[in-house]
């Protein structure tokens, strides 16, 4: 597979043509930001982190039955994926409050949830990616009701997997981000990634944050954070 | 049926107690109040355009099947109704763009939707009664399944048989929001109140605004078309 022309720079990654059709090459860097790119920063590492412990993870999600853009793992921060155009909508899961939740809702940060939350965020900087619900998507023509039954059902699915699969490393899943793709012939799958910038998790003992909530907040550390999850996760 | 001491006084009305088991008087003030508080204000005549109108509309509610708390109009201002504990959702639905939406979405105000959008609100003042979906009120212990879909149910009667209603009278129905109660027995019935202060109301010709946005937006002839409102449906 022969990396082409630069389609796409995105905060944390870039995108490459390549010779194959349908295919595209995801370059993972160490950029950071947050609050919607308000504050910069560099995370030495974590593009290798986050690219492997993503296709690793997509993989896992293959066998239980969640496609997804994986293709194939070229180098350390490189990865073939399926070329899809994204749905432009941010996909969120609470098990647990927190961040933007705890403020807007008045929930003390670690209250555990009664049932897992899944929201919709309409992907657009401009705005700010507002929060909205299945009836704005559909009114505003940003996804069908059957996409939106086929991303909740395979989102529910995801959090399922991961809530076990981070706590057999000593992790809880808080929170996290996913945005799925959509093929040239319909096909919804899991694109973009799942990691650490996305996902927040917390030591089960001490609930240590060891996530992006480290360089958010300027707790420190942030580096050896993203190491713990890769080497709890034996990735390392 | 006497009435009694005053229980609670909110932003528009306040409530008294009777005699009569399980039913509280409502008395409506002409009081106006937006942003949250922010802005206060007199709508002369409100008060009982609110009422009798509310009335209305909650009795032929109830010939469409939709259970309201309704009970006995006493006075131009004064309604008995049926006691309820208020579900903590404020019930938006959304015909039109307009106001808040339009603002966080970036649409036009005027733009017609793909379908309704039904939306809640967790009623809570402190928050600034933030927007939430479905599993927010769940995860919240807000509402249970069944009474979301009690209340989606009748709201969606409730837009159609309000839409039908307005036009007939020469007005778009843009948005309304809606509040419901629960009885003692847990029944879920629609409560507060349908009114220019809750409905956008725009002229269906010259999309004149007919409503509560004339006082939040210091537009002048605030009176006047509450009055237009009350002539129109032949309540005046």
């Amino acid at each position: 597979m022969k990396k082409l022309e630069q389609l796409y720079e995105g905060k944390a990654k870039k995108v490459f043509a390549t010779d194959v059709d349908g295919v595209v090459i995801v370059d993972y860097k160490d950029d950071a930001t947050a609050f919607n790119g308000e504050k910069k920063g560099t995370i030495t590492g974590k593009g290798a982190i986050n690219n492997r412990m993503t296709n690793y993870v997509f993989q896992q999600l293959e066998k239980e039955g969640v496609p997804t853009h994986f293709v194939e793992e070229l180098s350390d921060r490189e990865t073939a994926v399926k070329k899809v155009s994204i749905v432009p909508l941010e996909v969120i899961v609470r098990n647990v409050a927190a961040g933007s939740f705890s403020k807007r809702m008045g929930v003390e940060e670690g209250k555990q949830l009664l049932c897992p939350i899944l929201e919709f965020s309409y992907k657009d900087d401009d705005l700010g990616d507002p929060f909205i619900n299945d009836d704005y998507a559909l009114a505003l023509g940003l996804a069908t009701q059957e996409e939106i039954d086929t991303i909740k059902s395979y989102t529910r699915k995801i959090n399922e997997f991961l809530m076990k699969y981070f706590l057999n490393a000593g992790m809880k899943l808080i929170d996290f981000k996913i945005e799925f793709g959509k093929l040239a012939d319909g096909t919804i799958i899991l694109a973009d990634e799942i990691s650490p910038d996305t996902c927040r998790l917390w030591d089960v003992e001490t609930n240590e944050k060891l996530d992006k909530d480290r360089f958010r907040r300027d707790m420190g550390n942030v580096e050896e954070a993203y190491n713990e999850v890769f080497k709890r996760l034996g990735l390392a």
